[in-house]
């Protein structure tokens, strides 16, 4: 055991890359790598090979300092058994489960490795470092590929059962709406999430010939709708209407359950700003019961881009020890 | 203080009436009584007054023993405040907030008085004596004049920021749906709530000609419906489908936010047995998402009549000394 090793390895582990920091006692992020998640195909251990190479090379180029564990998060990270159990947005494990701390800690010589579910780990982050500061009962919702969440009530994160609570990019909010990667209909996900405001623009230039910047685009991507939105495109910001809407809708029923103090909103559609944030504060209040109206605070997560994943992830291994 | 008392008083106070009991250490009922909450009006203060008469009446006639304090379970009571926080099913607190522990405790000489969310009172109940012994994350629903809930995760109850968390009666289950007592729209306690099933049994009698006995009921209870579906009336089985199949699919949704090992069922309508838990299980099971399916146990409380709560509240007052 080194009592005195001062760094530990963040990754956030997502969709499309793997983020990972090299992170100090304090909070600084001390080195940096990316690798792709989504060209692996099924072959889990080839990315995890790939992914200790990354870290043992970025541990080389930082002058070896002695590291105490990783801690990870990933979608459907199970924090109880170390494994991805079947995340649909990643192909090696969606429809398996992958004991990646496991094999990550084999590949690593026996290094500690702890890992929860990506947006659990974005909570831990904003609980340390970011807009829940203070906080004992707040949700962290991410709006990346897919939509994740971290809930902690009374100052800890909700495992549940079996360490997999907080899939609330797959609550029902249309009934045979959209289909989602997870397999169902109608998920949150599939509207409220990167993916699903590209799909909602792909609808609505389909439905009208009203003019759209969007138009010129071979293939849309929700930030292109988020640029045209911002330069006073109307169909663009009808686009995060809907999704606010929507996504208002879906957080009243959580504070319903959870009578949170505030939900933080993480990720790249948060990027849209008051475009996203005016809707979706106007649905919610619509639609919460009179003794929570006015109370809930919706805010954007002050952490720079992935930092909070990465931040939060690594508080995993220090508390590991 | 009285270390010695082996005594505590649990109310559970509902819609309707409120039940009072003289709950020995060991989670016998040494005494009972029940008396009306819907007949005074506007008028908390009268209804305070009745209860602490009763209460003392009770003690009275119990041989005057020793009490350590007065636990209650109320819709929207809350545990931090001691307040019954604008309970739509309740007159005199519909719009308001009645410090209920405060002004019970002033008519009983001081004596310690509990307040928490009638449905967390009656998960604590299970907790403890019923379906969720030795579980650390379950869900209780109430399924009574309304429909109320009581989460528990990794051993604790939610309480949320402000002590209101678990109103899970009034997430929106059906947008433009039925008005509910809370004045939204839609609301679960709409349609999975004894007044629910009566209001669906009227609509689908009206809807045809179809034979039902429930066309010789001037008014249509819950109870009725019930007593006709177990007697074959097909029209009131459709009634329960239909319940259920609301009911389950929400439960879907409740599982994502927490896991849970089980969602506990309790109240009136669990006298329908497997004509209401059969639809229930059916569309939890389809809406489930596949990490999930077969894993969450749907179960009725073990717990007679309205014990649970009594029991339940009952477990406040000794763990408030």
């Amino acid at each position: 055991m080194q009592q005195d090793s001062k760094y530990v390895i963040g990754v956030d582990l997502g969709g499309q890359t793997a983020k990972i920091g090299l992170v100090r006692s304090d909070g600084y992020i001390a080195g940096r790598r990316v690798i792709r998640t989504d060209n692996y195909g099924r072959e889990a251990l080839a990315f995890i090979k790939d992914l200790a190479f990354e870290i043992k090379d970025l541990l080389l180029n930082c002058g070896e300092p002695v590291i105490q564990g990783v801690g990870m998060g990933a979608p459907n990270g199970n924090y109880f058994t170390g494994c991805i159990e079947n995340a649909p947005n990643i192909q090696w494990a969606s429809d398996t489960s992958v004991p990646i701390a496991q094999l990550l800690s084999a590949e690593l010589g026996g290094l500690s490795v702890t890992l929860t579910n990506d947006a659990n780990a974005a909570a831990m982050g904003e609980m340390e470092y970011g807009a829940a500061r203070g906080m004992k009962d707040f949700i962290v919702i991410t709006l990346g590929t897919g939509l994740g969440s971290g809930i902690v009530c009374n100052g800890h994160l909700v495992y549940g059962h079996d360490g997999l609570a907080g899939e609330l990019g797959h609550v029902c909010v249309k009934e045979g709406g959209r289909k989602c990667g997870c397999g169902k209909k109608g998920c949150l996900e599939a509207y409220a999430s990167a993916t699903g405001v590209a799909v909602t623009a792909a609808e609505m230039l389909r439905k009208s010939d009203e003019p759209s910047p969007l138009r010129q685009k071979a293939v849309i991507t929700s930030k292109d709708v988020c640029e045209a939105a911002q330069e006073g495109d109307a169909l663009s910001q009808r686009v995060f209407d809907y999704t606010g809407e929507i996504l208002g809708k879906a957080l009243a029923n959580f504070v319903a359950f959870s009578s949170p103090e505030a939900i933080i909103l993480f990720g790249g559609l948060t990027q849209a700003g008051e475009l996203l944030r005016a809707p979706v504060v106007k649905a919610m209040e619509d639609n919460l019961m009179n003794i929570w109206k006015g109370k809930i605070k919706v805010l954007f997560s002050p952490l720079s881009g992935s930092d909070a994943a990465i931040l939060g992830a690594s508080a995993l291994a220090w508390n590991n020890d």
